[in-house]
């Protein structure tokens, strides 16, 4: 900009120093393009869990926006001084930590097109084609997923049929499920009886529904966790929970189902029994900023019924209201949400969708299993670890062995107890060290006391050998930990 | 892309064929830049309201994604074809209706950094700069309104303060203070209580008040909706107010200050006083993806009380504990808003901020309430048309009046309640031509029975010509419903 006079009101001539000036946009539009791919380019170099202390940023800036304004030059200088250094590098090939966050150029590309146009979307009428592409590529995707017809817009637009919306995450996406699930009984027992409703999950799914349920006004003490073992590998057992809905005088219930991670992985015939079953389901969902090339935020959503989302969330203020509306042959997605306003998300996965095409989509997929097996391969190598649960997608979870730690450090005469919870603190000891090192970075989960260390494939950059590298660091720090591993155990 | 071969497992290479490989990420970059460079260039000639009919994409996609790959040349010629015609074009100088969208160069930027980088950023862990530059930006701007200490995070980062946070909407805003806002109640009255909460609002209030009432599971019957009247030019009358609370028994009320449009005026000296008292409030929030040159999705939240959220809204599953979380020197945002994960939106925040600056920000701002009185002067000089809310900001509503309407056409004979009707309906049918046109986009309101057209100064690209083309097309298609103006009224 440069040109923007803070000192004389008179003098804002609109247009030579308009905040959306063409020539200006493209000139720096083209700056952060560079920047942004040097940054992919040297990314590696990051140490990949950011190294900082809290409150590090407030040391480097000021307390005030500043009166005037700063050359983009000046901030993107910034930008490297001081941010990328409080960064925790999603994109590095050496993230392994949480979830995948499989960023790609055709995600990035259908975002920036997205802010560009920076249409509302609310309803049909406020950008046509925001909301008719969002309904064209849940169609895509839900066929490239086998769903049932049910969950899908009708091929001639018309009535009663499901239908797919893009959520921006897979918590808001659960949250207007569970009002929609809720209005539904409570249409029939009456509004009164909100204490009454109960909400059944694994004691393994995502801290995201026992959030929904408390949003929504479900009583805490009508969630019910079901319990599950190391022997079902910690899969939700359904006898369980028959048994525990039973229990509750119900007559009518509602199913999610949140594939919100492996779900992407279902375009594979290979995978895709993974999902068998969903037409019995009402509601099902998967997070394409997780594992299908596309940036945050972007949640997939089908119902089978929209009308009960649409009766559940409405809004109708006269300021909307208008011809399209009325003659029923479009959505209006603000009623499928929480919020009123939406981003124009269908954009970045349609460009996933046709850059890539379902076979290269696929084998984006497959790829990563592989370098998982790979992993897989090297840590069984290794009589020191084991495999905690059976690895199915590209996730290995994986941990010291107590043999590994006691016959080499205490010997055979530690009490089982102790053994166990000894094993847990090696562990989270190994996987802090791998981590501050900045070379990988993984995170950890404990599930039936056992403390574990998860190794998710799945950033876009990653090959084989980052995988190599990384079992390299894990063992390095290993043996600095245990000492280097001697013959007995090998 | 284009060397991803499809047919062949094995050929995947990652390296040259990488979804972000940064050499082909800088290609179509630069190329999407100059794409949208162009659009900005050419907005102004495409109509502004789109044109097309319900379902006219479906007619001109593919049922199916495709299986192979295509290249982004052939995508972006679909997106001019097929896209840009179903576009309603929020970024137009010509785009009047709605709400602001006030794009930017900066918040571009900074949207492309923040999706390029593609940090989760729930919590401060995940990547520190994210938490700790929304916690900076959200500083600068309390202090650019003027906002009480105790909304803001204390200066050393340490315990008890109030602080901001960015949402994607103000319904996720306002569902968030709702939220804490009743359990807080909850908390003292016995969960089971839920039945007696009451919400109060203007019947002006946004529709997201009431959606986030319905989902946080408060009775509507217990949504009270205040009524306001022109005399108080549709303002909430402290009076009614009271004596509704009075109403109901309520032993503590938490309020919350929306000023989603026009919360950014407030940093400008002569607009503060128009939030004079909310240092007595609980929560305040603005959207700066209206009238603050940033992209969608931006809704700055402040709240004296950060633990009535993090208590209401928390989440803590194992595998995101850390020693970070642990040390309680550092914010986890996750649990001030509905979802876990998050997009790094003080981004885009920071580089408005920064590129424009205190200064240039309250001169773009003032620059559109003077195009505003510009255009209210226009009508001034047209005795056919009337203000019927006093204009405050930069939008101005307005009609027809009835003399204009029945002097003309019917003379003085009409019954009252026939004159009104009538007036609505050729107000209607007047603003339903203009949009038609294409040439400006406007929408409407109906406010104790008056139906009057909003005027919405607010798009970044409009200039004073504009203002002025727009009121001219008003004109003409006032003349052509009406017939010409002719002397005895003006």
């Amino acid at each position: 900009m440069g040109s923007l006079h803070a000192d004389n009101l008179e003098s804002i001539s609109v247009c030579s120093q308009n905040p959306l000036q063409p020539d200006e946009f493209r000139r720096q539009g083209h700056m952060i393009i560079d920047f942004l791919a040097d940054y992919y380019r040297d990314v590696e170099k990051y140490p990949v869990r950011s190294q900082v202390e809290p409150g590090y940023l407030r040391k480097r800036l000021p307390e005030s926006a500043p009166y005037n304004s700063e050359p983009i030059e000046t901030i993107l200088q910034d930008v490297q001084k001081d941010i990328i250094p409080g960064l925790t590098h999603w994109q590095s090939p050496n993230y392994f930590a949480y979830f995948p966050s499989s960023g790609s150029i055709a995600g990035f590309l259908g975002e920036m097109l997205s802010t560009g146009f920076n249409v509302v979307g609310f309803n049909w009428m406020s950008s046509p084609a925001a909301t008719e592409l969002e309904s064209i590529v849940m169609n895509w995707l839900g066929k490239m997923l086998k769903l049932p017809e049910s969950f899908l817009f009708s091929s001639d637009g018309s009535g009663s049929s499901g239908g797919g919306v893009l959520q921006g995450t897979t918590c808001e996406a659960i949250l207007c499920t569970l009002t929609a699930a809720r209005d539904q009984m409570l249409n029939k027992i009456g509004r009164e009886n909100i204490g009454k409703l109960v909400v059944y999950a694994s004691d393994q799914t995502h801290c995201a529904l026992q959030k929904a349920a408390q949003i929504a006004g479900i009583n805490p003490k009508n969630f019910r966790a079901i319990a599950t073992s190391k022997a079902t590998n910690f899969g939700l057992s359904p006898n369980s929970l028959l048994s525990t809905i039973l229990a509750d005088i119900e007559s009518g219930i509602w199913v999610h189902v949140d594939a919100t991670y492996a779900g992407s992985a279902c375009i594979c015939p290979e995978f895709r029994h993974f999902i068998d079953g969903v037409e019995d389901a009402d509601s099902f969902s998967l997070n394409a900023h997780k594992w299908f090339l596309t940036t945050l935020d972007c949640c997939c959503l089908w119902v089978k019924d929209p009308t009960a989302l649409v009766k559940a969330l409405p809004t109708n203020p006269e300021y909307l209201k208008n011809k399209a509306t009325e003659s029923k042959q479009v959505i209006d997605y603000k009623d499928w949400q929480i919020a009123l306003s939406r981003r124009f998300r269908s954009m970045k996965l349609w460009l996933v969708l046709r850059s890539y095409g379902v076979a290269n989509l696929r084998n984006f997929l497959r790829s990563h299993v592989k370098m998982a097996k790979q992993f897989e391969g090297l840590i069984a190598k290794d009589k020191r670890f084991e495999i905690v649960v059976p690895r199915t997608f590209a996730m290995v979870c994986f941990r010291l062995k107590p043999t590994a730690i006691f016959d080499q450090k205490l010997g055979e005469n530690g009490q089982d107890y102790i053994v166990e919870d000894q094993t847990n603190e090696i562990n989270q000891k190994l996987l802090e060290s791998v981590n501050a090192s900045g070379r990988i970075y993984m995170t950890h989960a404990v599930i039936g006391g056992i403390y574990m260390i998860r190794f998710a494939i799945g950033a876009t950059l990653t090959e084989e050998r980052h995988v190599n590298l990384a079992w390299k660091v894990v063992q390095e720090h290993t043996d600095a930990i245990l000492g280097p591993l001697d013959g007995k155990l090998n």
